[in-house]
């Protein structure tokens, strides 16, 4: 038994799991979102800096606003989730430092003052946790559809018109429909990622 | 019940689980390392490119060749850690996309010919996936200690000299030593990172 994890949840997170294309109308709740949220901040991110932010799209009006920025292929079932969100990196997440990394009070400006260095980092942990919240979402019982396919800086713009946030992935989020599931794409085989020195 | 996933799962992958920064001197197996690889290769990347590599220091030659690379006060822990790898950007990911997605045979060229774009959405692909390894690794019964305080081009210098992975995250991997952790450092609150439209 080379993992600790069961199998229940190994199926749930990972073999059963699949990203979706379609899904029921079956509302997902604050509730859930809220016990995502609380499950997944856990996991680290460098300095625990936190960066992701997440945007639910609850009303009609804001998924309408996204809509005609996602390539062409994902509007339909965009449309159809009960429920979406833009993920993004919040490009001044070092003003949360003190609060997030106390023991080193200046660390916000000792290891972030620059812009370029910290969207890089940003880019990197809030990566981390978009990989956190498609588990979690799975961890919820919830089918993820996360997407790339859409116009990032037309999404920064019309939602994050402060210049602040830069949109990372869009997810749909919720119970799987009957065309949900494409066919399992090939992973790399172990030997093609993984080398032993 | 707002969560699917069981207790016991939440607990060993989150709630439980914690940075470790010592260990015990218990191995970690090639089977082990295997298991999680297979069951994290499943999670989703953009267009599945999976540009993630990993490099397992098993030699004491190897480990060497990195502790002076790392921030002082990460190599006495990564010295005694049974083993620690480098989480590092295959640069060139592209080319196995014709295996990784069929479905579009030229998407390698469509998509990611331009190399700094390229680089991006490989940092961000592989953000998810050293999310998605520090819960494998949880998910093997064991802990995990992702660490950013190296010198990043160094490191690829001395591992990667011919310039196709970039590092991003060590990771030392074993079973927590007495004193692996310090305390959990805060989070965010739910509505300093999610909002609602």
């Amino acid at each position: 038994m080379p993992l600790a994890l069961d199998a229940a949840a190994q199926d749930l997170l990972f073999h059963q799991a699949h990203t979706a294309r379609a899904f029921t109308d079956e509302p997902v709740t604050d509730e859930q979102v809220r016990a995502i949220y609380d499950l997944i901040k856990l996991a680290p991110t460098a300095h625990n800096s936190s960066p992701l932010r997440v945007t639910l799209l609850r009303s009609a009006e804001a998924k309408a606003r996204l809509l005609p920025l996602l390539s062409e292929g994902n509007r339909a079932q965009t449309a159809a989730a009960p429920l979406t969100a833009i993920l993004s990196l919040d490009l001044r997440f070092h003003e949360k430092l003190p609060k997030l990394f106390p023991v080193v009070p200046d660390l916000k400006d000792l290891a972030y003052a620059d812009p370029e260095g910290r969207e890089r980092a940003g880019l990197l942990s809030t990566g981390l946790q978009i990989g956190y919240f498609v588990l979690g979402v799975r961890a919820a019982g919830l089918a993820a559809g996360p997407m790339s396919g859409f116009d990032a800086g037309a999404v920064d713009k019309e939602f994050f018109g402060d210049g602040r946030q830069r949109a990372l992935v869009v997810v749909n989020i919720g119970r799987p429909g009957d065309t949900a599931y494409n066919p399992r794409l090939p992973r790399l085989d172990f030997d093609e990622a993984v080398s032993v020195l």
